[in-house]
């Protein structure tokens, strides 16, 4: 009898048709022999109306009062899923963080969890009863409820896949899997059947949206292995992610990610002296400012032009940074660009493979779109372009490395791919 | 340094705005130099939005689940208010049921509290916190959240107040106390400075609808002051509800309550036997059906008219149950009225002063109102009658017992009361 681990996010819960809907995919996996652990999000948009409650009365809460706020979302998706397996003649039970035993750090917002004391879930699953758990959530060593942050109800249950030994952990979300990129993009975009793990998490870093980095680099360290599937077709057997080394790598590149949310900026004019690169990028990293892409050029009249990107959210405390470090450093001025999209292509299969960087290029220069900035790392290229240019530049580099993608048949893609 | 524990239910906490007032009401207790503790009820209606979430996905669900979902109401209030306490700059904190210590009955639905670990509420009170819980709800001996059913908020607070020794129990609530009657009925109603533990019980079974029984019974077993207030107006002291020994019993009426309710049910021609009423009575208990007045009358052919009264809301069920009931005892008709309202004064000063009911029948008669049925407890007097004339009902007891406060100026009613 194998053990399945599912995730629901809220999109899936959104109301009571889908939670019915939700609770009938529940029931067909244990139908079919399986012991089942759900982990559900809050509904819909409900979590967004608590946050605006808090934000009304109080400009900066404490991470304490906030979390225990937000995990209540997630404890009404619980019992009303348990609810309707009930009303369905299933033997289920809800179980919040405590209960379900997931121990975090004493840390709020954004705890991680430290351990998960699986002797309750494990006697209800022996029991047959089908365990329905908060995501997001667990309990610190004072008995406080923390919360996981970003990606929390998705790593809540792969890393109780992982403490339960589950055969796999299906995450289920509105999209068919992971894809080569935003089909809203590209309509040609291709399903991957198969991602690496460090695939995923590139690609999370660099915009796609489907699974959160943190989540996969738990699946990872667990060994688990990880489907995303949709909610709405389960027909589909979704993306499954996994370790590469299991994996036949027939393929370059995984995916293409854009990334709209970003904006370069410059120092011009700075001082060619050494321990100029360790002050500004310093500055930024104690203010908590990520740098992503790096470029330093000199110019003839022995200085240098600092340029780098930072998140479209970080700019304003960025700026802010930069116009106390540029006095100090005697830089002449401070540049900024926001109408820039990020893209990137990433894929464990370059690891061996040279010339995939000059295939991206290529591609951009015969659509005759400008690379302002390069950055590359093992297994991922990215390129900085103007934003009017990025849909263009996505739908290229896809004609580059899915060439195949044209043809209409999905299965005959599917075929040629060997998936 | 005094001890205080408030509440404050729906209606008071029913929005950001009403929260930022409770926020305030708190923090002004504090300032005076008091502990606080303060129990919340869930916003506004949330509770019922979770009901009917409920509802539509299982008939009858589990008390487990039903109880993990409705116990989230509270939870949030509790966090919102103190984060409203934190943004005014006091040290507040939120412990749900179980981080309050509150142990329940293995009981869903409607446990009852059996014990409140205080250590950790004392410790945050030490340090000066303010400490906020959540009503209506606690832990089992399982882990399990459980909630207390009807009153539940209520009760929360009067235990704990018992528990920590409070000097009094706050009960903040959207009318300004107890009055002599209801004000949308009786104009010149009086507001009640005191009342006997024992009076309050009686005239929450009777139909006014200001404090539950069972919070009452909690604070007189554990001799808690409690005070009902008005949220909204905070100048007014608001009723006192204490033991009646040490409250002076100037008058013999402490209320007036009408209850609509109520529907009369008889059984007519029913043979003279003994017995008879043990099965009719034993088969309306055994459906959890309360039975309130009974009237017994003999006929002239030997046979009896069994009449009785119970809420309306059983009233299906125990026609159910009397169809049923009549073949068996020979019984010729079941007949039903549900145009009635019943009418009860109460007050503990009536014990040791006769003519009470007397003077109740008068002013009914004078009025000319047919009483249909009479029952009476030591601090009770019910009468029945047709429910087009309960108001008027009403006001002529109330003319009766409260005759002063026909005279405009409140301030003169408590001079002469001596409250």
């Amino acid at each position: 009898m194998a053990l399945v681990v599912q995730k629901f996010g809220g999109t899936s819960v959104g109301d009571v048709e889908k939670i019915r809907h939700v609770a009938r995919i529940i029931a067909d996996a244990y139908d079919k022999g399986n012991k089942v652990v759900t982990v559900v999000s809050a509904m819909g948009k409900s979590t967004d109306h608590l946050v605006m409650l808090a934000s009304q009365l109080c400009e900066s809460p404490t991470g304490r009062e906030y979390d225990a706020l937000l995990a209540t979302g997630e404890k009404v998706t619980t019992a009303l899923l348990a609810m309707a397996l009930n009303s369905m003649g299933y033997d289920a039970i809800g179980l919040n963080g405590e209960q379900a035993g997931i121990v975090t750090e004493d840390l709020f917002n954004r705890a991680r969890i430290l351990e998960i004391k699986t002797d309750k879930i494990n006697k209800h699953l022996e029991k047959g009863t089908i365990v329905i758990v908060t995501g997001f959530q667990g309990i610190d060593s004072q008995g406080n409820i923390t919360t996981l942050g970003r990606g929390g109800s998705d790593t809540s249950a792969v890393a109780l896949a992982g403490a339960l030994g589950a055969e796999r952990c299906d995450i289920f979300t509105d999209v068919r899997g992971v894809f080569s990129t935003d089909p809203r993009i590209v309509p040609e975009a291709v399903k991957q059947d198969k991602m690496a793990y460090i695939e995923m998490m590139e690609l999370a870093r660099v915009g796609a949206n489907v699974l959160h980095p943190r989540a996969v680099e738990t699946a990872r360290q667990a060994d688990v292995m990880v489907c995303v599937r949709s909610t709405f077709d389960l027909d589909d057997p979704g993306t499954r992610v996994l370790g590469a080394s299991i994996m036949e790598l027939d393929r370059s590149v995984a995916g293409i990610a854009c990334d709209d949310n970003q904006a370069r900026l410059a120092l011009t004019g700075v001082p060619d002296q050494p321990g100029i690169a360790a002050e500004v990028f310093g500055s930024l990293a104690e203010e908590n400012i990520s740098v992503d892409m790096i470029i330093q050029s000199l110019n003839t009249e022995n200085t240098n032009d600092i340029a780098f990107t930072v998140s479209g959210t970080d700019l304003a405390d960025a700026i802010r940074v930069l116009e106390k470090v540029k006095a100090h450093i005697g830089a002449k001025a401070i540049s900024k660009d926001e109408a820039i999209s990020k893209i990137s292509i990433v894929g464990a299969g370059m690891i061996d493979r040279p010339g995939i960087a000059a295939d991206m290029f290529r591609a951009l220069a015969k659509a005759r779109i400008n690379i302002k900035m390069i950055s590359t790392s093992e297994i991922k290229i990215s390129c900085l372009v103007a934003q009017e240019q990025a849909k263009t530049a996505v739908q290229v580099i896809h004609d580059q490395f899915f060439p195949y993608a044209k043809e209409p048949a999905e299965t005959l893609v599917n075929e040629k791919l060997g998936y």
